[in-house]
């Protein structure tokens, strides 16, 4: 009696769930330390002291009514400090209108495509892509459209062109990108905004943001704001701050889109109607006060080196992800996503792979797990290469 | 370039808007001591003082991962600790499985909806109700189908009886109930349990129990899982223990629902779908501590005896509320809803009439405002009755 969609959905489910009791299942046969589950993205460094002091000088405060009700969008104060951050890194003029507080970036995808999308409209992702997009589109009865990359994950305006129907709605991108950490470069992000804005109807941009300040090798990542008029930003502070199981995220409205009025009110209403109402209000609190702070990032960057080094040091290629929490490894020549897989599993390593991301021939690693984890990995690396007859580019 | 139903929900949320900022106005020209806004619902009461001392313990005690994910449906531990209370509460055997923690009442009723429902699925609800119902099966697609109550805003089974089609997936009930505080009976939990085990298919009861601990005079609120098998409840600390703003709920599948498994499983996916993912984690471990704490009933129960007092001394007639937050007075004869607010209008008494709950002849009355508000507004009352030529009961 469960809805048709919803029984579906628990039969796909099932792979996920037995790929984590799998891991599970190794673990207890040759102990933690040498499975090598690399196939979940868990932000596992702590929040920065900011934070901790934060919430303890909140949570000790006694402030009536601190816990009760506000407006559905949040509270003015946050929202505006939000706004101050963002018109600083972007050089526009935004006010707490803007903002709206969310239970995380998930919920903010949702309160978005809920404003945006009547049924049969369209929104183009450019894969690879984290696939819960799927989920969130179908939600409130859109269409995925799928837009292909290069061999670097580098989206291309025309291929972005010629998906636009007259029912397009909106183009998500994801930079630094899940699975690819690949970082869409300033040109990209302004030839996309001349093509959408040559379209004859509006077409919004949803800039997905969870992964902005995990940036590598010095680099910054391109504020969106900079380039794109009609951009809607959904974020989330589950790794800049390492609050995941807290849901605290938000939308922004750039003051330049078209829609401005109508969605920032639409967004509100959505947050209601789908059910979050208001982000929780004491991390409201605590993401005020600690606006500025951000995780060890070199840490993440470390793990990063260490893990990349294990793949192409085998003999496996990849591109070098600038951000985000994954490295997006090629499959060797001649083996299906399943095969290579397979192979892996039998050396205790576990890895998703591409087509979970739309992108078969690629496997998504994830190098959020300790380094003993890495280094005692390093292993397993080298043994499927050389089952593969692949030549190694350094030792052991 | 919203959608369609966003659109027209931009015009409809206005009306509320204006009531809101009606408000504020007359409290600038009157001053607030002056102004009877019993409009807006909204839990003032503290958090009793075992919620305070358990979020300063777990904010000081610098746990890790404390922040991090956790299963989509919450903690093991925390879900173990429902499951407990409400076997004590049933005589039920109730497990964890049973239980998804979510960020509020209505996203646990969302996660459930979207759960159940295929397009133009029907879901009967009983008038009066809060209409935020109808957003919440509108997100799913589903149709609303209203069944009226009697002049006490008791059900009758036969009603409900009539109104089921091939289409029926699920009746919601309220009890205490918003707007008219009534609580529905062991005898009518029963019957209704018969009627819908004695259609062609599985009818669920969604049970929203935001008030259940809200109830007066000494009553207990009849246990909906000891009288429904097919039941699953939606449950939100809001009231209970004055969180409205930190939005931590639940929802609870019977352990005699037909669909238990499939069920229990949905809900976790469209939890995380839906995209709450799961509900702040440092609420479910401050309500695993504090899960036989509640506000002060007795507070809520004295100003519910003002504010009846003031209506029926002034001459009005009202069911007295058994529960809940509102009293859903009766709109004198011969005047419509809109009519009688604006009459109350001018004596500074903000009202919400009856339309706003599928049920035209009432208005409603939050009284979680201030005892002085309350105080107050008693010579309102008596102008508005001395206007419309009604007898008092009381003096002044």
């Amino acid at each position: 009696m469960i809805s048709k969609n919803m029984a579906k959905a628990l039969l796909g489910g099932s792979k996920i769930r037995k790929m984590f009791e799998e891991g599970n299942r190794l673990k207890q046969i040759y102990g933690p330390e040498n499975v090598f589950d690399f196939s979940i993205g868990n932000p596992d460094l702590e929040p920065p002291v900011e934070v901790k002091e934060a919430l303890k000088e909140i949570a000790s405060a006694d402030i009536p009514g601190i816990h009760g009700y506000m407006s559905n969008n949040g509270y003015e104060t946050t929202r505006a400090a939000i706004a101050k951050k963002r018109s600083e890194e972007s050089g526009l003029d935004i006010d707490a209108s803007a903002v709206c507080m969310t239970v995380g970036a998930a919920a903010a995808m949702n309160d978005v495509l809920h404003s945006l999308l009547d049924p049969e409209d369209e929104v183009i992702v450019l894969a690879p892509y984290f696939m819960e997009y799927n989920g969130y589109i179908a939600n409130h009865n859109g269409k995925v459209v799928i837009c292909d990359t290069d061999e670097k994950f580098i989206p291309h305006v025309e291929d972005i062109a010629a998906k636009i129907t007259d029912r397009t709605k909106a183009v998500i991108i994801n930079s630094p990108n899940n699975p690819s950490g690949v970082v869409y470069s300033e040109q990209f992000l302004s030839e996309l905004n001349s093509v959408l804005k040559s379209a004859d109807h509006t077409i919004h941009v949803i800039s997905d943001e969870p992964y902005i300040d995990l940036a590598y090798d010095g680099i910054t990542v391109p504020c969106a704001l900079k380039f794109i008029d009609n951009l809607i930003i959904c974020f989330s502070w589950s790794k800049s701050l390492s609050l995941p199981g807290e849901r605290i995220g938000y939308t922004l409205v750039s003051p330049k889109n078209e829609d401005y009025n109508d969605l920032t009110a639409a967004i509100t209403i959505s947050n209601r109607t789908l059910g979050s109402v208001n982000a929780p209000a004491i991390w409201q609190r605590v993401i005020e006060k600690s606006l500025y702070a951000k995780v060890d990032v070199s840490n993440y960057e470390k793990r990063r080196n260490m893990l990349y080094s294990n793949i192409v040091d085998a003999g496996f290629d990849a591109v070098k992800p600038q951000g985000a929490l994954y490295i997006f490894m090629n499959t060797p020549e001649g083996l299906t996503d399943d095969e290579f897989a397979d192979i892996c599993h039998e050396e205790n390593l576990l890895i998703v792979g591409g087509g979970s991301f739309a992108k078969p021939g690629y496997a998504r690693l994830a190098f959020c797990v300790s380094e003993t984890t890495i280094v005692n990995s390093r292993k397993a690396f080298f043994a499927v290469a050389e089952k593969l007859g692949i030549e190694h580019r350094s030792s052991l």
